[in-house]
């Protein structure tokens, strides 16, 4: 028998009504990518987002097409999406960070038809447009355009404000982004709208975002990295006045707008803290209307996790997710349980990538499938289920990370706590097997990077005849200090379990990392791994 | 195109599975029936509430039967829900407060198979048992039966803790609660999985019920009425410690609780929170702990919301919903533009139905079902529209309350605010149609309860050759006080338009009120409504 509720598809272009309706007046503020603060707000969103999508379908975008965006944070970029979306396109976010071919690659697989750029990237458009197969229209995101740009302004003005959103079924492809990762050709997650409206519900939640529509919220995680962390859809579900960064991310740019906006709000990935970090210790400001930030998209060291908390009290809350999972999939807040332990036991907590929202699903499995116990101890393969993660990538690729039971493996290996915390101890690439064992990279990772001497540690295997890998610590000090290879080892015992002890430790100048600020162990393994066993 | 993202259907029994595995250890606390505090927490709820779908399944229940329940908030209670859903069993909550002849109504309507009851109510059960023509299986919710009954105990003994639950569309039956309203017969909402999940996605954002894995949650507001607004989904969905009231709900039950059990968010109709206030009064007790109490079921009076506020340092957040609505559709929290308000007007905010929540659309319209400004001025019939709305009620009963175009006609009266907050100014047929034009019955009553001598107040129309109807304000005094018509009608003078002044003022010793505490218009015009016009 079913019930007896009523029939409404779950439509992100339906959150932007609500917005333009409950909350009009309510400000997005961007810095522009022509330099000066632009204000609007969600009502004039909502206007020209119908023009958007109006303008769209007059030059010929149908139903399904893709339109592609590679923008920084900007309002126009926000009604660009909410456009494509209200007329049953695809938003396909492009990531300006990639290589010009990996773009070219990217952008034919999906057969973007339209291409919105920021004019930052017209030199970048022009190298790479006589590739693009199948984009027929090139809109520069500004008031201006060029000889084969047309300017967004002139093409929203072709639009109709009045266009009435299109209704369908929810689970429509909504938006398209293509996981870069550090190996393999780039694939693509198809969102619908369906699962980004039910994961801003779920990203939403009080022990999750926590966004009040009195909060400003700033995300500085692009929307081209995973739906801006799902920022773009919660900001005008609950009417949080909304502050774009657009392109400039170095620390004081994102400090002056965190001060003049008042921003209470914010999220991006540890690199951009430690620029705003470094740069208020350099000028000795503070942060007196920021309550929270979000920390993810590569594991946060504790020195930014005290330096928020402790120095300028911030709380922040440490989040894991993926591409696949539109992207959140854990958070740090504190359970009841962990609020009630010491300071030190805290921040302990906040270095674990967190506790799973409802609507995730997760279970950890050894190299036969077989569930492991949630004690905290036990590490394996992460697996995931839920609403909002992916049940395949873009036209069938990579079909082996999904099993017969609708999990996805996520390439991490993690523990799972019995107080429902999780913790990533490596990528499953990177795990070092020795001896039938696995040894966490990670783990020896942040207890090296905890010694004075030390700005950034990698543990890779380097293969060994007897225990088949064996761990190598690489490590690139700060500057003007020094150390000897066996001090730090030493620095390490106690610490980690004996079998663990790297065989060496060696010391480089620099680490590669890739687009996305990963390190690149398949660079070092290369480099490093042909080393005679210690 | 179809998005490529996990068919993972929303089902409420997954709430619980996510309560069990991330927060086991959270406590649920009772006051159990037969008096003694109860303890228990999420892992164990969900082992016994397995037990439940599996004991039910041995008697023959299958996917689609209606289940009863007649019971208070107690843990036991909230097992049998969940052990009804997860085997495709729809809970059918009765509410004890309305005559036994209408339970019997319902019962038997709703074609019940078993009735789970507390034995509180085994004198009520005994005597309409005979004429309940469907329930096969009584079961006590107890530790003990009798000759023809069950203890729930017992029953669950002969289930299965390692019972699966049962995956099925989301769009299944879950609840069914009949709405009793104020006349006609009693219609039944029948819930599915999808809308209970959405609808608590929606009630626990941080603008509306915001609760943490942190707080301590108590529904005071029945399981057996509206979904105890969707705290008994919430708890579970953030792990919530949850405190359940069971019987008493009286000032010093309801204060124990809160101070015992260091209770942080509470929610239930004015009276008892009136019964709490006055009890807090007589005995100069404070409430430390709790931080913020959901008051809905009825317009809440400025009295309650001033003294929690201003004496006790609790916030209030106004809610308005309907059972045909999940419950909640609104709820007044501050916006950001209230916050900023000084603290009379932020009050004034405060008497407001509130904000809707995203995922519920609202309108106003007239008698011509022609939209209405959204100025806080025009008032017209409130409908709604949202996907944990009903789109009709149980065997097709009551159509005509809903549209063509999918919206439900709420019976009220509403003023919508250009700031999105929702005012009811009136039930649509309590309405006073004056000379072509309506008078608000309620914003009358409110301004005759702010007189030192008035208890309560009721504004009903009564015939009139020229204008139609003309208000008349019936009014019980506060003991000891007296006054006079002309004094109280004098009163009025300048805080209402002229035309809306009553004819007559009018003192009786006590003005009638439904089961669930709303005041029955229908027997006050039944004996005033023949007055001769003033």
């Amino acid at each position: 028998m079913l019930g007896l509720m009523q029939d409404w598809p779950l439509l992100v272009h339906k959150i932007l009504d609500h917005a333009a309706l409950y909350h009009g007046d309510r400000e997005v503020v961007t810095r522009s990518v022509e330099g000066p603060i632009h204000r609007t707000n969600y009502r004039e969103i909502r206007r020209r987002a119908a023009r958007t999508a109006s303008a769209l379908e007059k030059i010929g975008v149908r139903f399904g097409d893709r339109v592609a965006t590679l923008g920084s944070n900007t309002w126009r970029h926000l009604e660009a999406w909410y456009g494509i979306a209200g007329m049953g396109a695809v938003y396909h976010t492009l990531n300006p960070r990639l290589f010009p071919d990996q773009i070219v690659y990217i952008a034919n697989h999906a057969e973007d038809r339209v291409l919105f750029f920021d004019p930052t990237f017209a030199a970048l458009v022009s190298e790479i447009a006589p590739r693009l197969t199948t984009v027929k229209h090139f809109v520069a995101l500004s008031g201006t355009g060029s000889a084969h740009v047309i300017a967004y302004e002139a093409f929203i003005a072709n639009g109709d404000e009045d266009y009435s959103w299109k209704t369908f079924d929810e689970h429509t492809a909504c938006g398209l982004c293509y996981t870069s990762g550090t190996t393999g050709i780039p694939k693509g997650v198809l969102y619908s709208h369906r699962s980004n409206v039910l994961h801003a519900f779920m990203a939403s939640q009080p022990d999750a975002m926590a966004l009040r529509n009195a909060d400003t919220v700033m995300p500085v995680a692009p929307m081209y990295h995973a739906n801006a962390w799902a920022i773009a859809f919660i900001a005008p579900m609950t009417g949080a006045r909304l502050v774009m960064p657009g392109p400039k991310l170095d620390g004081a740019s994102i400090y002056e707008l965190l001060e003049t906006e008042r921003v209470t709000v914010t999220a991006a990935v540890p690199t951009v803290w430690l620029s705003l970090l470094h740069y208020l210790e350099e000028t000795g400001k503070e942060l007196p209307h920021l309550k929270r930030v979000l920390i993810g998209g590569s594991a946060c060291p504790r020195a930014i996790i005290e330096r928020f908390e402790t120095r300028y009290d911030v709380d922040v809350v440490h989040a894991w997710g993926m591409t696949e999972m539109s992207p959140l999939g854990t958070l740090g807040s504190l359970t009841a349980a962990a609020s009630e332990l010491s300071r030190e036991e805290q921040i302990a907590h906040k270095l674990k990538q967190g506790h799973p929202l409802f609507g995730v699903e997760m279970k950890i499995v050894d190299d036969s499938d077989r569930e492991l116990p949630r004690n905290g101890e036990a590490f394996g393969r992460l697996k995931v289920r839920g609403p909002a993660v992916a049940k395949g990538y873009f036209r069938g690729e990579g079909q082996d990370a999904f099993d017969d039971s609708g999990w996805f493996d996520t390439g991490d290996v993690a523990t799972l706590g019995a107080d429902g915390y999780m913790t990533i101890t490596d990528r499953a690439k990177d795990v070092i097997k020795s001896g039938g064992e696995w040894i966490s990279s990670i783990e020896i990772e942040n207890i090296a990077v905890g010694h004075n001497a030390v700005a950034e540690a990698a543990v890779i295997g380097i293969p060994h005849p007897k225990w088949d890998e064996r761990p190598l610590l690489i490590v690139v000090l700060k500057p003007g200090q020094t150390i000897t290879s066996a001090e730090l080892l030493q620095y390490l015992e106690g610490k980690i379990a004996k079998w663990w002890m790297p065989d060496d430790a060696i010391f480089v100048n620099e680490i590669p990392h890739t687009a996305t600020g990963k390190i690149q162990k398949t660079v070092l393994r290369e480099r490093y791994g042909k080393r005679n066993p210690g």
